[in-house]
């Protein structure tokens, strides 16, 4: 099959062997992937993965005996053991063994088809387009803020980044805090929140006050942190959903110094964010930039790195 | 006057002029000072500060017409202005135009006499001895931890550093987690902790297994925090109480992945600092190591630098 894989270097193959659907796993056949920061962090060697790329999709459940079979789905990235303290301890996403699609330990969705265990599988509602559900997974990511920081109206929220993540950040969290503020470098992609009544601020323009009750880092840098330091008030709390290769040379006394608090903030919760995008409460598709077939991944790929351009679809079928 | 400060280099000098009350203040005679990591930092360009150092003390108003002259008093170290946003919303110690004694735009007390507003003074109770008094400040930013998280006996609870603020940490936190851990590089400092009935670990021996609910790192390097950040569990919390000079090279992907909670931790309750010393809950006296009269404060301070030693005192009178 076709499967787009990264062991030394990016390459698109038409000889990858087919997955095999092991114990509790079934075949998922890929209908559109979606191309989210961390597969180009995994290039410049982020998590040292190696082989198929990809984590956001949607599908369908190959023909089968099985119960699934024929279903569209998207999936849940963390495939989990199921019997390790975190397991068993109810924090099942941090599985000590856990393996994850297209990052850690497991092929990924950038190919004609991917194995999924079955206890991964969410069902997307019909209201949901392909073009939607592709979503879901950042989406999740996203709604995940609202269940680890308590929002409020009366807050002054503050996300930093334009990208595909900051722009689902916002798209969520203006329902709680319709005065918040995305903060980016390129006036198109502020452009498309704005168009959502999202308020924004060039990077350039923008001026940290050390006033902003939360701000969200999601810039995918180093220099997000540093930023957000500045922005956040003393005792107020930074959201960090950037993750890149390499450490960074950043002076954390502030933290300290602010009384911060930093709460790291990673997947979240998919059955919401697919009866999020069935409702019509967050508006994805205007995100899409570009799509490429998937055998012109290569070119996907690096159109995806372009500052101008928010989210780049594979469609596979 | 006699006064240690720092510009260039450290001095410890003769002919200071005597501080000045301004409005609100009073002038304070220094009876003992006690050095703490911050003082060292300073040494190393951190706040960029100069002036006479030092912040933690115990000391006598001087003589004088004031309701408080010939009181024994302890004195909080960040000077406010009472009227900015900060101290208007009920955040005092983040006053946007505070000055701090001994660290940022105000002399400190390793000197005969200092200045101190009227309103940082607390009249240390008759049971606290000076050399309990000394340790005022510094068990009150030990004990704001238990402000800024909610400690329980079920808790996995994990110190880092057996310096000077982690043996206090250690000690006032073992209350609630009588299993804590304190994990140092100094036997002879570890087992002061062990006469506090607090179990301790060789850095070298400890094994960190991302399982502990809460680490205190108060290692005041920066390697403390990636140690941290292996030692907690998944969806843990992390206290930060080190501050240091310049920036440090780390990866803090381990936070977004492990989702986990970072809380800057700075000064504390010096009110409560008190009461514990008068009630014994917390023996400090033998933390203190050596002690020197202020003139010889050069050598007292390169002493505090060193590995086996915890607590220095400057006698001043």
């Amino acid at each position: 099959m076709r499967a787009v894989t990264f062991t030394d270097r990016l390459e698109v193959r038409t000889d990858y062997p087919e997955p095999r659907a092991g114990a509790g796993e079934v075949v998922v056949e890929v209908i559109t992937a979606g191309i989210c920061s961390t597969d180009l962090e995994i290039l410049r060697g982020y998590m040292g993965f190696t082989g198929v790329l990809g984590h956001e999709f949607v599908g369908r459940v190959a023909d089968g005996p099985h119960r699934w079979a024929g279903k569209r789905v998207v999936a849940e990235i963390n495939c989990v053991c199921g019997r390790c303290d975190m397991c068993t301890g109810g924090l099942a996403t941090h599985c000590r063994r856990r393996t994850v699609l297209g990052i850690s330990g497991r092929d990924g969705v950038f190919a004609d088809r991917v194995s999924v265990p079955v206890r991964n599988l969410h069902e997307v509602p019909q209201a949901v387009s392909d073009d939607e559900a592709v979503f879901a997974e950042p989406l999740a990511a996203a709604l995940q803020l609202t269940r680890q920081i308590r929002f409020d109206i009366a807050q002054t929220v503050v996300v930093l980044g334009d990208g595909r993540l900051g722009q689902l950040v916002a798209r969520v969290l203006r329902h709680t805090c319709p005065t918040l503020t995305l903060v980016g470098r390129h006036p198109a992609k502020l452009e498309l929140a704005e168009r959502q009544h999202i308020q924004t601020a060039l990077a350039d323009d923008f001026v940290p006050r050390q006033a902003a009750d939360v701000v969200v880092d999601a810039t995918g840098s180093a220099e997000g942190l540093a930023l957000a330091m500045r922005t956040v008030r003393p005792r107020g709390t930074i959201a960090l959903k950037s993750t890149f290769a390499g450490g960074a040379a950043i002076d954390l006394s502030p933290l300290v110094i602010g009384e911060i608090t930093v709460i790291g903030s990673r997947c979240g919760p998919i059955p919401d964010a697919l009866m999020a995008l069935a409702a019509g409460d967050v508006d994805v598709t205007n995100l899409i930039s570009r799509r490429f077939p998937l055998t012109d991944a290569v070119e996907a790929m690096a159109a995806a790195r372009r500052g101008d351009v928010v989210k780049v679809l594979l469609d596979v079928r």
